[in-house]
């Protein structure tokens, strides 16, 4: 066990200008990854600001073989960038790695926005733009422990390592190469994850899981044209096509209704199920947040508490279909498509689910020719187990930071967890800095600059608390 | 009856570059009146076009009541053209009204055209651009008619009128209106409708009579922001509740499920049945133009022709929710939405129809608060009788120009045929230069340069005939 390092927590109060002004930067250099967008720089710029904090960086890439050339090449995707400070004091002690995205996500609808989504600009305690919280803003916070501890003290009091990538908002399709290629450098003891919510009462919700995700799109072909629709008693229209197709998928009362979809749901444990009564969920702040009346099938309390931890989803995130523009075009469209995710769980294989969606629909009798099923990307489940030997250390050290922690055994969202345990071998503890209202994914993002500076403190305690094992 | 003016063919053909110049004038002054882009400036162009051929023209306005300046003043839609020449060697024989539309439907997809929409470029037999079959091509024919009668005779053999709007492809809203208020300029003995078919034979195809249309627009309201879809397991999804929506108006069979929304078709005539088995239908050709395999509902030979004439349409033109660009956006929409057009048929009343829909949908428990069911336009339906006095002596004309005439009770199509019946007591024929590739609606629409120069000789044809009754 290393000598244990105190920071001053005045020293993060200090230097909020600093840590502002670098999350500042980053949201201006847009990095949407849907649209690779910007993504070279972010990264660029990025490893400038660590390496300034005296963080080691290297921005590392994928090779593949160049056919014309006949040679290895750099693959064209987002570069990851690494970041590794070795503890002088402790250098044979844990290792703590940072996992975090400098992508962000589209501004679309961009007229939805009352800025310039990539201003950063501050109003009170808010900062804006589309990244401000997922994920640059919980970034900067793990950034700016490591960067306060080593201003204070010239060293840090275990190993840190980041591993921040560039594709999570389109589901990490390169990750697993990343992490078998560089597998030897993210050698680590304990994964803080991206994010982390933090509740109305400022609570910390620590979660220890995420959903995986199955992401594909359904393209029903119509005639060679739009054509004239008083043809439509003749001509079929793939829109019509489409809406019958989708509503086989799903019903009214939130059920799937692909042949076997559940199957490779593992009944959860009554440990699991007992933690879930302890979360919290404010119906009417959701409600309230969202603008809606009710929930899915009527659910509430611990129906919705477990649903958001262990329940599938199928969301249609787009549908598309001849003219949207004002007024009327009398057209049957040429085609119409539907972009579809599903949330999976517990043993759901994203690529059996899928081959799943194909079969149920192909039996339906839909050809190929009329209808295209496209895999986008996909993601399998995971979940540390409660017993983890690092949660108990994460829970103090966010109570002293927060008014109260809640365990959380799954978040409903997605992220790479899953390859990190098979890969690496290391489980994951997702802690942050983000709130209900802070419109992520959606126009007018921002975050919470005080719950920014907590964060940032809840990392430093964490660090300090790991130096001790 | 007057004294028979002869006009010959060749005059056509030695002026083909007029018309077709004249043509490529209109097509290039776009006028979109779904998005009320340019309709002032192409009627303006077309009057003066009109004043040059000898045709008498006025630019017609409606008035509103003006509450700032509590005076009268014009509506601010785009005016009606109406046009008038008297025959001097036969001042009281019959009237003959020419009804076309100089505004044209909206360019979307643009990236489909190979050129310019608005180009008027000429390649071969055929000028491209949009409204040049549709309905601008149709119109020039009948202008270019009249102005090479009184070119070769000083004179018209009988009264010749023009009544051209600029609201057509959006249900022409205000044509009530102005048939209302300048009902007086419009009196006529038998209108020729704006446009008519060519088939693949070279048949000229005499319509009698069109659908009405029911135009709506369905909105399903969600969350108030896009939300990230992980919560779709908790907030319902608008896309979702669009999709169960519309697929409880119409089934995989082509079949409407609004309650009683057939009840007032009137059974067909035998007459009409008959009529209908001598049509002229080419499964193969209109599955290749439209690279389709199949019809709706499997259907072939007369019940193809039959739904075409007289069957009722629910058609989903344009469908929207969500993110629909690039890559993957894990979103659930805030909204929802779909454009549908109804073809009527009979008796069907647009008002009564779009009341049977909304009770429909509020019955099955849709909120006004979660689901916006708007009335965007509608028409009747109207067919002029079989044995109408004028048919007879118009498929005599088209004789004499085409290969042979096949004559149609009712085309799929829409438009205001009703209004004028009901207004001036007049009834309709519909005969023109289009053919089935034409494209109309559709990116790249082109018409076909012999078969404008066949309508303009038989436009002078029926001109002649009509001043021998």
């Amino acid at each position: 066990m290393a000598e244990k390092i105190m920071v001053s927590p005045s020293l993060v109060d200090e230097n909020m200008g600093d840590l502002i002004s670098d999350l500042q930067g980053l949201i201006r250099q847009a990095s949407i990854s849907a649209i690779n967008y910007g993504l070279e720089e972010c990264a660029e710029l990025l490893s400038n600001m660590m390496n300034k904090a005296g963080i080691y960086t290297e921005k590392l890439y994928l090779d593949q073989f160049d056919y014309d050339n006949n040679k290895w090449g750099i693959l064209n995707i987002p570069p990851l960038v690494f970041g590794e400070v070795k503890s002088k004091s402790n250098p044979h002690g844990k290792t703590i790695l940072f996992y975090n995205h400098y992508d962000v996500q589209p501004v679309d609808p961009v007229e939805k926005w009352n800025e310039n989504p990539f201003s950063g600009k501050i109003d009170g305690n808010m900062i804006y733009g589309r990244g401000s919280s997922d994920d640059k803003g919980e970034l900067i916070t793990r950034l700016k422990a490591v960067e306060f501890i080593l201003k204070q003290t010239g060293d840090v009091p275990c190993n840190i390592k980041f591993l921040i990538e560039g594709e999570e908002e389109i589901g990490s399709p390169n990750l697993n190469k990343y992490l078998l290629k560089y597998g030897d450098r993210f050698g680590c003891d304990l994964i803080i994850w991206e994010s982390g919510y933090i509740d109305n009462k400022g609570r910390s919700i620590i979660s220890l899981g995420q959903k995986g995700i199955l992401n594909v799109e359904l393209k029903v072909k119509g005639p060679s044209r739009d054509v004239h629709s008083s043809l439509a008693v003749v001509i079929q229209n793939p829109a019509w096509k489409l809406i019958h197709i989708l509503s086989s998928l799903y019903d009214e009362h939130g059920k799937i209704l692909i042949d076997g979809w559940y199957d490779e749901i593992i009944q959860s444990s009554d440990k699991e199920l007992l933690q879930i009564t302890k979360e919290f969920f404010d119906e009417d702040e959701f409600k309230k947040e969202y603008d809606v009346s009710k929930f899915v099938n009527g659910a509430s309390n611990f129906a919705i508490k477990k649903s958001l931890a262990l329940d599938p989803t199928c969301n249609i995130s787009g549908l598309f279909s001849g003219y949207i523009g004002n007024g009327i075009k009398t057209i049957i469209p040429s085609n119409a498509s539907a972009k579809i995710d599903f949330r999976l769980v517990s043993h759901m294989n994203p690529k059996t689910q899928y081959n799943k969606l194909v079969s149920y629909l192909r039996a339906k009798g839909y050809s190929e020719e009329e209808l295209q099923i496209s895999f986008l990307s996909g993601e399998h489940a995971y979940r540390t187990a409660i017993d983890n030997e690092y949660v108990g250390l994460v829970i103090e050290a966010a109570k002293k930071i927060h008014t109260d922690v809640i365990l959380n055994i799954s978040s409903p969202g997605t992220g790479p967890m899953y390859s990190f345990k098979k890969i690496l071998s290391v489980d994951s503890i997702c802690i942050g800095s983000t709130v209900l209202p802070n419109k992520i994914h959606s126009p007018n993002e921002f975050a919470n600059i005080d719950l920014l500076n907590k964060a940032t403190k809840c990392f430093i305690e964490i660090i300090e608390r790991i130096s001790e094992k």
